[in-house]
């Protein structure tokens, strides 16, 4: 389903499904002028807040996911939540499509336009409204960073727990709008789980809330949840209620390298079977640490089929106790060798060989297809030996890391952009890395989403009658299909 | 919104909306007769499984919520999926209401027939399908109790840690369908939480699966969410993934007396202020103590305002840190008198004070009307307060016990069932007590559920808006409106 012809020239990438890139659909009545747009987009939002000189608009075109692009007819910075009604409003009069966007840092082209209109960017909006220390509550506006609002309840000694790897710069709008994960998955869940509330905006402009500073509330469907990884198909997210936890006393890592993924798995289960539910459980395979080694020196030894990072958090003896477990259990499960951390420098040094497995593979080719496969986590070693046969069948190199905590797995393809054939080479290895996935119970996306991306292999995870009623469910929320078209629910 | 007649002779409660109560709805095309249900079902299931003799259906007029009745035309028991497939087909096409039934505990009138039609009783699909150890998952039928998965993951070391009141004898199919909380809410969240996956049964008889042994998975709407809670409207769930966690290797309880609520409220927040998430924090009022004491002799301080029970779980060397800081915080805020367990026996004696509060009330009055509102952790004592101006303007008596670390409170009604007059008054009190819970922030449910019995409550909780979009979920799902109907989404 992915395309591998060349980005053409002037664009940032390669719009892959460049019929839908033209504007908004004029089916949806006659069209607005640009001028027109501009005029009444700056009636809502003052002069400063609204664009549609092409140039500035470039950045809109894409987000951080490779080879897919849009053309909006403009950009509109609302600064409240009357005002992102007023936009809705007026967007659902014309059937203008809005795509709302946060930092742009999605990985399945879910804040790409590929259907063009208006792209709504939440970044003025982001505000900490309030930290609530008894009720461990944050109030947030959509447009405030992970990171922002990590520093915001540390200050309180609290704990945001999710850390998707975007957090320096991502949204906590799109965070929600794409139940973003992160390292900690399996101890500490993902972003959905800590979602007590939200304040919305439906198509036609008006303005819901659903839950609010409650560990407990069932009154009616839980929009909270199906708002949150919707992707801004149903609704325009304009406060997030977020529970927070105390903040663990401390933290420390561990490093295994085995000779293969197949034992590193064996060391997984072992460490589970111990009762441990490790805070870190994450693995690279032998082409990222080979490729990290290169590229950041950190002394690791590239002679090992597989390197897992464990770590844990909490009071200091349960947390000595837990890493006393995780690497007697990989030493009994034929680790080649084991390091554990003392000092918290040194845990972060352990950490650093997975933190720069993108940008190191990335120097590999030259240019990287990140993916996000999950299956259940007794199961990874299997979905990696799979993808190393699909690697080699297709004649591409995909290197792998991820969540072996939580089985969300990252295969990277790494190849010569300049390359057509080898571009359309790791496209269709992917194709097979779903299809396996999902053979395998899993899913096509762990923590990324499906936006624009994903969208085509939806069917293959879910079959012909879910997907028939999420597009019901997006009826339901949005009957003129003006929210983010051409992603969840089209 | 409650009525007050007695309940009219001939059936088990009253009907407070007995006009409702006629059977299905005769618009909904040519009604089948009786004894063309009784064959059309026996064909499906055998004719063991099919009952219409009235006096056989009694059982199923009802569940556990004080007041409501409906009168069923059969009830019908499906051994599989593909049973429940077939009969929602044959349902559908008569417009027939089904409504799924559990154990039938519900406190909100959530499995009564309030609109007539055939009870879907999902106990006979009781089997633990599968426990896995390394994916820490269970698959289950809907039909199996909270109490038998609790012992079969006992086996594996495992826990699951959602324990509504009712777990002795309430199904899963029960908890998921109502997101059902319990003690430890706080800590391990609610049933929610550990829904990865479902199968379920649309109203058309499309077989559709949602999530799965995965801990991430984004792609598409979450159904599973979106089904947790939805009280059988939208869809009847015929197998769950759940998830489960290493045992817990201790547990231990404290309990602490307070001159009243608003000085065990300043511990709660000192606890939580102190870093700790306690796996129990459970208050009584004195109205609770009082009846406790006299009902059970545990040798409890009537003297006393406010009982706060605290207790945590995990490794010893933790348990014992949290169990101190507890209690020491207690002593700090002006506790009249502090006891740790430091037995597993004790704990239970402990415990049993919380556990023996509602049928200590019963004895009260003769009769009791439990209710479940819930607020933010911070807003408790304030609640707990004006529930007792609000009983004291009414005349009633009103005891509250409750989860003091969630926020969830369970005021309950004592009255003579003969005392037309009390029982009107009780019933006018509470709507009082709702309006205060949505003032201060929180909610008309906490962990019961909306059933029948608190719908006309929900749009002064979520506003018109979201009732309606509420409805059009509701009608995705289920355009003939045949699941459960006169319940959430009407």
């Amino acid at each position: 389903m992915r395309t591998a012809e060349p980005a053409p020239a002037g664009t940032l990438g390669a719009g892959r499904d460049s019929s839908r890139c033209a504007g908004h659909d004029s089916s949806h009545g006659a069209p607005l002028s640009p001028i027109a747009i501009d005029a009444d987009l700056r009636r809502i939002v003052g002069p400063e807040h609204v664009e549609i000189r092409p140039a500035a608009l470039v950045p809109y075109r894409t987000d951080a996911t490779f080879g897919f692009s849009g053309v909006p007819q403009a950009v509109v910075r609302p600064g409240s939540t009357e005002e992102v009604a007023r936009i809705l409003r007026w967007a659902d009069r014309h059937r203008i499509p809005i795509v709302p966007r946060g930092a742009g840092t999605s990985l399945a082209a879910g804040a790409v336009p590929v259907q063009g209109g208006v792209v709504l960017a939440l970044t003025r909006m982001d505000r900490v409204v309030a930290v609530d220390p008894v009720d461990l509550t944050a109030v947030v506006q959509p447009g405030v960073t992970t990171q922002t609002l990590a520093r915001a309840v540390a200050e309180y000694g609290l704990h945001y727990p999710p850390d998707p790897g975007s957090q320096r710069v991502s949204t906590l709008g799109g965070n929600v709008a794409t139940n973003a994960g992160g390292l900690h998955g399996l101890k500490y869940g993902n972003t959905g789980g800590y979602v007590l509330g939200v304040e919305a905006v439906l198509a036609d402009g008006e303005v819901i809330r659903a839950g609010g500073r409650l560990l407990k509330d069932v009154a009616g469907y839980d929009l909270v949840r199906l708002l949150t990884g919707s992707e801004g198909t149903l609704a325009v997210l304009t406060e997030l209620t977020l529970a927070l936890r105390p903040a663990p006393a401390t933290s420390r890592t561990g490093l295994a390298y085995f000779a293969d993924l197949e034992a590193a798995g064996e060391a997984v289960r072992g460490i589970v079977a111990a009762g441990v539910l490790p805070a870190t459980l994450e693995f690279l395979d032998a082409h990222c640490v080979r490729a990290v080694e290169s590229y950041a020196r950190l002394g690791l030894d590239t002679t090992a089929g597989a390197l897992l990072l464990f770590g844990d958090d909490g009071g200091a003896p349960e947390v000595d106790r837990t890493l006393h477990v995780m690497a007697e259990t990989a030493r009994s499960h034929g680790a080649l060798s084991v390091q554990v951390a003392t000092a918290a420098a040194e845990s972060e040094a352990l950490l650093a060989a997975r933190r720069c497995a993108l940008p190191a593979l990335s120097k590999l080719g030259g240019a990287t297809m990140l993916e996000d496969v999950g299956v259940p986590r007794s199961r990874l070693p299997e979905l990696v030996r799979r993808i190393d046969e699909i690697a080699a069948r297709h004649g591409v190199t995909i290197a792998t890391f991820g969540h072996a905590g939580d089985g969300n797995a990252h295969p990277v393809g790494c190849f010569d952009p300049g390359d057509a054939r080898q571009r359309a080479a790791v496209a269709a290895a992917f194709d097979d890395v779903f299809a396996v996935a999902v053979e395998l119970g899993g899913t096509i996306t762990g923590e990324h989403g499906v936006g624009a991306a994903k969208l085509p292999y939806l069917a293959a995870q879910l079959g012909g009658a879910q997907v028939a009623l999420q597009a019901r469910i997006k009826r339901a929320f949005d009957p003129k299909g003006i929210l983010n078209p051409g992603k969840l629910g089209s």
